[in-house]
Formats: C-alpha cells, sequence, structure tokens
C-alpha cells in the first residue's frame, strides 16, 4: 500500500504506549543495585544468575522483520474518514505495540520478532459514535476488530487468531480518556473506556473523588480493559472488584449502542451488566463506563504484620474477612514470597532476624502480611485496633507502618522485574486463582506440589511463591509467581509450568482465574469450569450475538 | 383422561401451598378490629368502605369451571415412572394453584375463574435428576415446563402464553426442601432451590447460621424462586441481594445440568451465574444454589426515627448508605405511608401528637423511618449511636425500639391487606423501582403526579403511599403501593394506573423493577430500560438457549 497512510504517524503520540517489547515506560527498568541480598538470592533460591550478562536483551525494533500489512489504501481511507487520517495507522512500530499484550509468551515471541497475526491496521476513535463507525464499517467489510485498552493484558486476549485471513483492525481506545460527569450525590462517574488508572484517578481526584480500583497494572490498564476482563484492584476488600464497582456501561455493538443505565440493583431479568463485564471484546467495544466513586478518605495507612507459619495467617486473614471490619487490603505472603520480598527490598534488617530469634520462631516460616486502612483517623484507629487483636489471636505481630508504606509505593514495579528475569535466561509469570477459605490450604499445597513436578519434569531448578489476597466473606484469591532458568525452548518449557499450575487449579477447585481473564491462555480449562452445558451456552451467546465472527474471535472461547 | 391419575392426590399435602385464591395460609385473614382509626382512615384518604359487606370474596373453589386437562394418561405415567406416581397430579385444585402467582390480575382472574392457559399437569420432582429426566422427556414431547417455587410471584412469570397449545407442566419445586451442605470454613450452604425460606431458616439456624435474606413473601416463596427473580429481602443493605448471596448454582437443562460452583470472585468470562440470576426459567430449571451463610447475630434489633419531611429523611437515608455503617434495614416511609401505617397500627399514640405539636412538626408531612442493627451487641451500639447523629444532622429524632418491633414481627402481613382491600372492590398492588440517589427526587415526584393523573382519569379517589428502602452506596429502592375502589372492570382499572406508574419510572430515570421481577407485566418496558441492542441481545440469548421455546416461554421476553 502506498499513499499518506502508509507507515503515517498516527496521534498515537499522545495515547501513551509502553515499551514494545516489555513492561511499562521505556526510561524505567528493573534496578537491583542497592539490594545486595537479592541477587545472591535468587542464584541460590531460583536458580537464575542475574548477573551473567544479558543475554536474552529486546532487539533493536529496525532488525524485526515486520509481517506487512494486508490493510488496503482504501480501508486506511474510510477508517481515516471517521478518525481523521492522523488517528489511523500501518506503521510497523504501530502494530507491533498492538499485537500482543504483556504476558510472558507475548514477551518472549515479540522479543523473537514472532508476531503470529499481527493487526493490519490501527485506528484511535476519539468519540462512540467514531466507534459506532467502525463496527459498521467492519461489518460491511468483514473485518475482524480487536479492542485495545492499554495493552497490558497477560491472557492473550489482544491476539487474533493465528490463521485470520481477514482485515484485522486494532481499535486503540486511548483518546477516549475523559470523565465525562461526576454524580456526587449518588456518587457515580461517567468515564470514557479508554481512560487509564493514573487519568482517571487524577480528574476524579481534582474533584475530591477516588474509584479505589489499583490493580497492579494500574498505570498502564484502561477503564475498558478493567471492564473487559473483570479486573480486581489490590483495595478490592472494601472498593469492590471492578464487577461491582462498573454500575452502568455503554457498549457498541453492530446492531447500536447498548445501554446499561446506571441502577444501584434490578431485577430485570438476565443482567447485561455482567454479561459484558469480561466479555474481552466479543460482544462489541466497551465505551463508557459509570463506575461507583468515594470521596479520598481523610487518611490511609498500609500497616505490616508478621505470621510465624502461612496457617496461622490464613486463619486471621480469614477472621478479618469474616469479621464487621472493612479494611482496603489484606495480604498475606507465604514464606517464599516473604524471603523473596525481604531480599527484593532493602529492609532485611538485623533487627528482624534478632525479633524472630526472640520469639523462637522459625526463619523460613514466617510470612509476611500487609493490611490497609483508609477513612476518617477515628475509623482507621478503630479498625487498625481491631485487626491487631485478630492479629495477636493468631500469633502474629505487627511490623508498624514501614514496610507497609514502601509495599504501597512500590506496587507497580513487579512487572518490571520479570523483564530483568528474561534479559537474564529467566522465565518467570504469575497464575492466580480464588476459592472458598476451606479449599484455600489443599489448593495451594496442590498447586506447589504440581509446579515442583512439573520443575522435575523439565530438569530445572524452579521457583514458586504466592500470596493471598482480595479476601471476601466466602473466600480470596491465591496469586502465584513462579521462576526458573529457561532450559532452552522458553515457550514449552512455560507451557509445561502454566498448565501444571492451572490444572491444578481446576483439581484443586479453584477458578481459572481470579482477575486476568480468559483470553487464549486459560481457554483450555474454561469448559471444566464451566461445565460443559455452561460452556456451551456461552459458545452459542457469543455465536448469536456476533454472527459473523468479527469481534474479537479468538478470546475466551475459540 | 382416566385411570389412577385422574385428580390423583398428589405428594403436595406435604408441599405447603398458598391458598388458591389469596395470599397466605388459609387460617390467616387481615382483621381490622383494634385498630379503630384505620377503617375511618382507608374510607377518608383511600376512598374504598371497608366497613361495606364484603361483595368480592372469593367463590366456592367447586364453583369454577376450571378447564380440563390436556395431558394423556401416558405423560401421566411418564411422569410418574421418573417422580413416581404421587406426584403427579392433574387435579384441577392443583392446577389452578399453579396457574398464577399471586399478583393483581392474578387473584382478580382466579377469583373470577378466568384461568388462562393453566398447566395440563403438576410434578412434583424430589431431586435433581428427577427434574433433568422432566427436561429430557419434555424435549422429547414437546412440553412447555413452567418453574413453580412456592408460586408468590407477582409479575405474571408462572403463567403460561395464553394461545399455547402444547402440554403445559408446571414443576413444582417444594418437594427440593433441604440444606445439604452446611461449610463453616467458608460461610457457604448448599440448598436445594425448593426450599422455603422458613424451612431454610431453621435448617440453618439449627447449626446457628442465617442467610439474612427476607423477603416481603419469605414465608411462602422459595430459594430458587428468588434467585430466578432476583429477589431483594429487608436486610439487603447489610446481606446483599440475592444476587450477591448467590455464590454457585445448579440449573437443570435440556444439555446437562449446568454447574456455577461457588467462588468469592471469578474472572472466566461473562457470568453465568448473572445470567442465570432473573432468567425466570427461560435457561432452564434452578435446582441448587449455593448461598452466604452468617453466624446467628448476638443482637438484633430494629429502631423507629421520625423526620420533619421527606426530603430530610431521604437525606438522612443517603448520608447513611455513604457512612462506613452497615446497618441491615434503612426504611423510610413517606408522608402517606406514615400516616396509613400509624393509622393501620393501633400505636397512634396521643403522645406523639404532643411530641409534634411540641416540636412544631406539620403533622401531614412527617416521615417515619426503620433501622435495622445487626451484631454483637457493642457493634450495635457503635452504629445505632452513629445512626443517632445523622438523624439529628437531619433533624429527626429517635422514637426507640418499640415501633421497629411491631415493624419486625409484621413484616411479612400487608399481602394480607390486599385481599381485604380485594374482597370489599378495592383495587390495591405494588409497583418498585430504583434509581441513583440523584434521580429518587424527581422520580418520586414523577411517580406520584402520573398515578393521580391516572386516578382522575379513572375518575376515583384513589390512594398512593411510598416508601425507601434497600439503601446501595449509588441509590435507593423506592416502593410504591396504589389503591382506589374499583370502578368496573377493575383489571381495565388497575391497567391504567399500573402502565402509568410503570412508565414515569421509565421516564425518570429508574429501573422496570428492583425486585419484583420482569414475567409478562414489565415486559412492555423492558426495550426501554435494556435499549433496543440489549433487548434483542437478551431475545437471541433466549432464543438460542432454548430453541424449542419449552422453557417458560412467556416470561422476561415475549
Amino acid at each position: 500500500m502506498a499513499g499518506p497512510y502508509r507507515d503515517a504517524p498516527a496521534s498515537s503520540v499522545h495515547v501513551p504506549h509502553m515499551k514494545w517489547w516489555g513492561w511499562g515506560l521505556e526510561e524505567i527498568r528493573f534496578d537491583p543495585s542497592g539490594k545486595p541480598g537479592f541477587l545472591p538470592f535468587v542464584r541460590a533460591k531460583v536458580g537464575i544468575d542475574l548477573t551473567a550478562r544479558a543475554d536474552r536483551e529486546p532487539p533493536a525494533f529496525d532488525a524485526l522483520d515486520v509481517p506487512g500489512s494486508r490493510a488496503s489504501t482504501d480501508l486506511a481511507v474510510s477508517l481515516g474518514e471517521i478518525t481523521g487520517p492522523e488517528n489511523v495507522s500501518t506503521a510497523p512500530r504501530e502494530r507491533v505495540i498492538h499485537a500482543y499484550g504483556k504476558g510472558f509468551r507475548d514477551l518472549m515471541r515479540v522479543r523473537d520478532g514472532r508476531f503470529g497475526r499481527p493487526p493490519d491496521i490501527v485506528v484511535y476513535p476519539g468519540s462512540e459514535t467514531e466507534v459506532a463507525a467502525v463496527l459498521d464499517l467492519a461489518a460491511r467489510q468483514d473485518l475482524v476488530v480487536v479492542p485495545f485498552g492499554g495493552g497490558s493484558n497477560i491472557v492473550g486476549s489482544l491476539e487474533a487468531t493465528p490463521d485470520e485471513q481477514r482485515i484485522v483492525v486494532s481499535v486503540d481506545m486511548g483518546r477516549m480518556n475523559r470523565v465525562l460527569h461526576i454524580d456526587a450525590v449518588s456518587g457515580l462517574a461517567r468515564v470514557e473506556a479508554g481512560t487509564r488508572g493514573p487519568d482517571l484517578e487524577r480528574q476524579l481526584g481534582e474533584a475530591g473523588w477516588t474509584v479505589g480500583h489499583f490493580p497492579d497494572s494500574f498505570t498502564h490498564s484502561t477503564v475498558g480493559g478493567w471492564v473487559a476482563t473483570r479486573s480486581s484492584g489490590m483495595q478490592s476488600d472494601k472498593y469492590g472488584d471492578i464487577a461491582d464497582i462498573t454500575k452502568g456501561l455503554r457498549l457498541a455493538r453492530p446492531d447500536g449502542i447498548l445501554t446499561v443505565p446506571a441502577m444501584p440493583s434490578t431485577s430485570t431479568g438476565p443482567s447485561l451488566r455482567e454479561l459484558i463485564l469480561g466479555s474481552e471484546g466479543r460482544l462489541g467495544v466497551i465505551t463508557e463506563v459509570t463506575v461507583q466513586v468515594h470521596p479520598i478518605p481523610e487518611h490511609r495507612e498500609v500497616r505490616a504484620y508478621l505470621f510465624a507459619s502461612w496457617e496461622d495467617g490464613l486463619s486471621a486473614m480469614r477472621a478479618i474477612a469474616h469479621s464487621d471490619l472493612r479494611p482496603t487490603l489484606t495480604r498475606l505472603s507465604d514464606a517464599n514470597e516473604t524471603a523473596f520480598s525481604l531480599a527484593a527490598g532493602s529492609q532485611r534488617s538485623a533487627m528482624l532476624g534478632r525479633l524472630l530469634k526472640l520469639r523462637g520462631w522459625n526463619e523460613d516460616e514466617v510470612c509476611l502480611s500487609f493490611v490497609g486502612f483508609e477513612g476518617s483517623r477515628g475509623h482507621v484507629a478503630t479498625q487498625r485496633r481491631a485487626v491487631a487483636r485478630i492479629v495477636r489471636a493468631n500469633r502474629g505481630f505487627g511490623l508498624g507502618t514501614k514496610l507497609g508504606e514502601l509495599y504501597d509505593r512500590k506496587k507497580f514495579d513487579t512487572p518490571y522485574l520479570r523483564d530483568f528475569f528474561l534479559d537474564h535466561n529467566g522465565i518467570a509469570d504469575v497464575s492466580e486463582t480464588a476459592a472458598p477459605w476451606s479449599i484455600l490450604p489443599g489448593l495451594y499445597r496442590g498447586t506447589y506440589e504440581a509446579a515442583e513436578a512439573a520443575f522435575i519434569e523439565l530438569g530445572v531448578h524452579g521457583w514458586i511463591m504466592a500470596h493471598l489476597s482480595h479476601s471476601y466473606r466466602s473466600g480470596a484469591c491465591l496469586y502465584f509467581t513462579f521462576a526458573f532458568e529457561s532450559p532452552g525452548r522458553p515457550l514449552e518449557a512455560y507451557e509445561v509450568v502454566k498448565r501444571a499450575v492451572q490444572q491444578a487449579f481446576i483439581d484443586g477447585g479453584g477458578t481459572v482465574s481470579h482477575h486476568h481473564g480468559v483470553g487464549v491462555e486459560h481457554a483450555p480449562w474454561l469448559r471444566d469450569h464451566l461445565s460443559r452445558s455452561g460452556h456451551d451456552l456461552l459458545a452459542a451467546i457469543f455465536a448469536e450475538a456476533d454472527p459473523g465472527r468479527r469481534l474479537n474471535p479468538g478470546a475466551i472461547i475459540v
């Protein structure tokens, strides 16, 4: 193709994107300096030498062989008539940025220059009307539409199916980034779907409001992406998952705009709101979300606690969830993650060691916990005292606010560490599940055993660690991180461990995913989770809602 | 038809049913004695003379002309082979009991002996396997299946379409009434779908647990019915709507059992749980529900408060919902309902009159409110004090616990009063909606105006009253009761007012129903509420989930 659209710079210069080969901003990389214990810990425990030459550093972009766009100039012109030509691009860098999310498989493939079926063209609509017009064009020209929020997805929800023969259009929602209206009486805000976390909280914050939704991906993910994947933020204990926070929706569909008015509750048949939540583009493009907002709390603190064992910590977390307390955050690292965190931080103080010795605790079994509080100073004090009583009843003790402040400040940085591992021939990724409290201990052990069996199968050292977070009255999320030195053929090796972990979730009675979504990564386990009848019903719904299979057809159910 | 199935007594003798012509138990009727102010109040304000001869008393059952069953003996035998012959019946009384719910239109028609298209045969399955076998038979023989819980539905979800030519089977779930398992660690209970409120709370209560779900219909409705219509109980402020309480589900579908495992939260695509919630039989028959349960609270109290105006009360309710408090119940009657309640009770004390005079309040504008508290005595005391501060800040004052105790004791009795009105040529019914706080004042006024315009159109005196209940952070439910003396052609007159009220909900930005469901009564407004695209999607889902239109095809979307 030729003409003004050939590699035209898009307005995407105004839409921030993460680095094409990894997480986050170009200028930020994980820096191990100032953490003297970390590299030795990783070498000894995880089995990866992070001091060795970084032999998997990303290639120069120009060295990549990006498959050509199949989009015609006519299509680019047609899209440009909708959004303005400056918001349409077929440039290789644009198409590479929109080819994948940021899962381990995504990063490995993009670093290796393997692009599967990247989008042929990227369009940045500036309004719901423009989104609707793009869908209309897609219907008329039989185009495949893949909605793109912040690109932080890690389950493969952003890639077209490898054998897709039609033109693939990536619809980047990044220009639609405004808070449209705040209903201060009801605590409801109408927000454009492409609004990123920081932009959302900044616009709301100027008026004194917060959503209280802070997923790990917060800095780079969008409201629409949160809804499309059923995101959960680290303060979900108080503010709820995005499924709770989302009160109203607007979804552009080929037959028009589907509106779900913001209602506190409604008894009007099956919930379309909850049908769109988690739909990952299969039903249309989310253009607007009405979210519950809260006044910015007077005071906020995150406190650290230490437990002698995983069992004690678990018991305390459950007691908090079953109380009338409503802390914002409950998090319990297991012994491995506690050791890793203390090594990764610079906080491993001699004092802590003495403290443990004094109590006669086994240093290899202690578990670090964080509990967050928000509200008036009086409310925070009351809640803190009640939590302290629960902690003591479970033989734990408090470490004050210093570690909590550090955790709070660094909470969005973890993904950079994974890129650092990747640079050094490491494989590192995460898998999360949720289950009722009664099931969690067995699910936890089963997942450890499955991962360790996979490590043995691969003949690698291997490391797994976990934390509990997102507590609910009936259960909680378990979040596992696994890492090992690549034995060669990293994608295949990764698959062995990832498959073992996911299967352990199903076998142990957990869910396929608590907040990462399904995409293509988790799709193989969905039938087991939903039952055959449920899986077939969902497949039938997608087929009925999108008979032309143009709406992100690779996601959730292939 | 002939043979052993002809009018065979069913095991329904073990399954309690409400009176065929009205609400509740045969032996209970509304008794105006001991309420000296009530009848004069109703005559003066509502315009109905309840002292006149009850000229609309229900006819004798034997005087009814019940249409014959179209079910063949073969069908009865086939169903009997599934459930045992004692659990199948074509007896007229059985079929009349299962012909309708207890809406105004239902009661009028049943008293007039107008049965539309009653079921041809009633079956009482005793297990999920039997339900599945009934569905299998329905698929093979092209039968229409209408699930029946407690029969308390008031939106027409239980009636077959008038022109249905196929055999209609009412599947009464009343034999499936057991709590199957309590997971005490997670606070989860597996319950058979036909379990009625009192049976549920009794079985759970023996082990120290409660669901905390107490809809007005509690005494007669079932867990499955609550789920199928998205019920909300009067303690929903703390315990949530049934949509929140329901963690897992089992749904018998023609292609097998659809299972939704009980998970605290999950990110596995569109929510099948929230698709089944509110589905009113259109997707299959709910056989089992896993509900969140809570330890029975140490202490429980309901307190009454008085506000000088609706606006003051509304402001207080909103302040409570926006606080960190979590009372179980917030309820605010408007001036009309307050006057009605005080007249209907025997509590209209001279003291209250003096109290109002002392404060200089207009007696015609005062609004009665109830707030409920549960938990440890300390927790209740803390919450009560905080609520008292909010009440005072809105110029209200507390009336103690006596009125609250009375309300709590009498809360399930209101429907009997409607039957009493009906006996005396009165028309009385309820309509409820929900909306964000910012919209509620206008929605409230608009509904009053619409009802009053309808009364004028009909040339009747007419009465409307309302309360706010079920508070959420973003809004609340408004529950309207309207009544007037029938001007003749009561069904047509009723329609005029009901239509005006429902249209006012839509025009005022409210939802079609907060917790009664859609059925056929609210279906005409569903498209406006869900948008055309949403309505079409839902229709497509039902068509895809039930291509033979055998699963309660008249409900929600005709």
